[in-house]
């Protein structure tokens, strides 16, 4: 089907060993995982919220229900965040808050296919949800949570830049545009600054009818972005010097920023950046994307920030939250593309050939041997020339054969093989396991 | 929504741990990993074979496909086999044969909500695809992956029960059922044996024409089920004498049944069992079904089988496999109403805890360094009372606490506090790595 990423088995060892890296990642923070049903009542997923129902939706209706004639009355989610709210309201008396949950699922937009655009593609997101309120410091331990994540997915350096969106606001106020679905507007066209540049996106602020003057004082004042926590604060004094409606903003981006530096998130991993305005009004605080420092053109691998209240659709408890999401199949998808990811070796190390119908059972045998030492095996049931065996292991990126003929049946030793140096040795069965763990961490 | 199966997290560290369990079994034993997109085109999904537009198909449509009043092209999958087929077939080039491949995903059916049918759940699938032939003895390693999983899942005692749909035939044959499609009719009314005991299986019998002196016969030898290897052998030899139709599929599983026994399965975990039929038609030869002993009642919980042709319908290649399925989702359920599996504590081992603001930056790298040497630690960014962040770590399932209070920060140590136990000691900061590894460990 067009529009999805399907991986051969190569590819999909990389795609595992990554999405396992941001589950560990989220587990080592204390994230609890949640999952949810891909259906849901299309109700409860088309509430007017934050713009859902502008995007392709795919409806969901089984045979019996379509021969009814019925509207379809189900859904497939499009985010995981729609999903939380429903389930947070579902379950409030049986969780307990700040409720921390990570959820990894994949996710369905009706989107024509077109390069780089899924219509089902994995998101792995972090939530911290507070009832009737959540500390701002919440917000400084997202960072730290990238930090730990894009450090152990090893895609070379990258900065976790912030903003506030209140902050914007009050900037924007500053510049005269007080009315707040105009001051939304602006901010929508702040968000595309990084990909159409600035002639484009001044052309667009002029065209909403922001005076010439605002429109170069906005696009010099988003240009900023600070250097180390020092010329942050610095920057953030004199912004409210400037334009005193940012100060409870600014405020509250310091206290952010100086919390990240305690949560240990080096200085030269994270930056305030006051071109970060994220599109959608849901975020009313901290904002957050993350960029690849040598890959500039791939955008935001990371972003999110703070909200007000998730859930004001299910239920009337307040539940203030602050989250992130990594849309990891269409990172796997650019970085594959910038040649930084490829397929990977099999997680199988060992392939245990047969040459003789005679040698089945030792076969088997060291097969029960090498897995139940914990070692991933495949074993041959039947016998074939070993050069076809070889060169099976070889393509499926198996690293190791274990050859049991009929010399080494005799004297109680297997014959191992490493593929890649083309080196072997005959080996005791009782040294086999120790002998190929070495080869194994060697490797 | 009904129909679905949505887990508190308590519920969901066990339903995590039991999946990876099952795919760490299947990872040992050298199978790669497959992921298909859950929607697939209509056309793919919907071929006539094996009785799938029979069942419930949820159909796909987006927004603006129904805004044009198209009919749906799109459909969610069923099950893992349709799609490993379509998968094969299109990627057969680049594939290496025997094409060993596990599949963890959810499916989805259009059921009307009732007690134990879910509308979308996990299945866990591993299918060997063999190009042309695949040998028998392939067969005989399914029970040495089942033996290892359902082993590793620690739900008790089980039995592995295999069967041969070709001796089956031959059985019918010798019965005087000759028409192939009278024999599959009855071999799903044995399949219903279990569930419907053996009058109301009789009475089927008897309403497909059976006369009956034959249903008796039929019934009297599907009752068999294996004490041990040699009695297996010894009951197909004397089935053979009686019966000389049954003569072919006989030998195939008397070679199965013995390199089951190479594959280093233990006598008492597998047996013959003639009373194994499965529904499908799909199944030419092996067949299996796994019950476990403690609880007869929840019916198989990994079924599988030989099969002559995977992919017919979307490729020339003969592509002939075995293999099976673990219904995981329905398993849990079962499983949770039994009692025998439940909620666990949190992967989270520890909360480090905030009494007064100014230990914030203590406390956070205390966090640190305990992410650091890889321990699942949740800190607090806000100073409450100490009872009460006590009160969430035990209510979420977190068993060790850590207090940085003012003496302790005075001291460079913190006070570790074993919630389950009631026990606390104050550590120094470099001793509290190992010190909570060896209670971790303890647990």
């Amino acid at each position: 089907m067009p529009g999805v990423l399907e991986l051969l088995p190569a590819e999909q060892v990389t795609f595992r060993r990554m999405l396992e890296t941001i589950r560990a990642g989220y587990e080592r923070f204390g994230f609890v995982e949640v999952e949810t049903p891909a259906i849901e009542l299309a109700d409860v997923l088309l509430t007017k919220t934050g713009g859902e129902t502008e995007r392709e939706v795919y409806f969901v209706q089984s045979t019996g229900a379509r021969q009814q004639g019925l509207e379809p009355d189900l859904a497939l989610r499009f985010d995981l965040t729609v999903p939380l709210a429903r389930y947070v309201a579902q379950h409030e008396q049986q969780l307990a808050f700040p409720f921390r949950r990570y959820q990894i699922q994949r996710v369905y937009r009706g989107e024509s296919p077109q390069r780089g655009r899924f219509r089902e593609f994995y998101q792995c997101d972090i939530d911290v949800i507070g009832r009737d309120e959540l500390d701002l410091r919440y917000d400084a331990e997202i960072p730290a949570v990238i930090h730990r994540v894009f450090t152990d997915l090893e895609v070379g350096p990258f900065t976790i830049r912030l903003n506030n969106r209140r902050l914007m606001r009050g900037l924007l106020a500053g510049l005269e545009v007080a009315d707040a679905s105009r001051q939304s507007a602006v901010l929508r066209e702040v968000d595309k600054l990084e990909k159409r540049g600035v002639e484009r996106t001044a052309d667009a602020l002029v065209a909403l009818g922001l005076p010439g003057p605002a429109v170069d004082r906005l696009l010099t004042t988003v240009a900023y972005r600070s250097t180390g926590l020092e010329d942050a604060l610095a920057t953030l004094d004199r912004l409210v010097d400037e334009y005193p409606e940012t100060a409870s903003g600014a405020s509250d981006l310091a206290t952010v920023l100086e919390a990240v530096a305690a949560f240990g998130v080096p200085e030269n991993a994270y930056a305030l950046d006051l071109s970060i305005a994220r599109g959608l009004d849901y975020y009313t605080g901290t904002v957050y994307e993350t960029t690849l420092d040598d890959h500039p053109g791939i955008g935001s691998v990371c972003s999110g920030g703070r909200y007000d209240d998730l859930a004001g659709y299910y239920t009337s408890s307040r539940l203030p939250g602050v989250g992130i999401s990594i849309g990891l199949t269409r990172l796997f998808w650019q970085l594959r593309d910038a040649g930084v990811v490829g397929p990977s070796p099999a997680v199988t190390r060992v392939l245990v050939t047969l040459i003789d119908p005679e040698g089945l059972e030792y076969a088997l045998s060291v097969g029960a041997q090498l897995r139940d030492a914990g070692i991933p095996t495949e074993t041959r049931p039947v016998p074939s020339r070993l050069g076809k065996q070889l060169k099976y292991a070889d393509r499926v990126g198996i690293p190791f054969a274990v050859i049991c003929g009929e010399d080494e049946r005799a004297r109680d030793t297997v014959t191992v093989r490493d593929l890649r140096r083309g080196a072997q040795d005959e080996v005791a069965r009782r040294d086999l396991v120790s002998h190929l763990r070495t080869l194994i961490d060697q490797e």
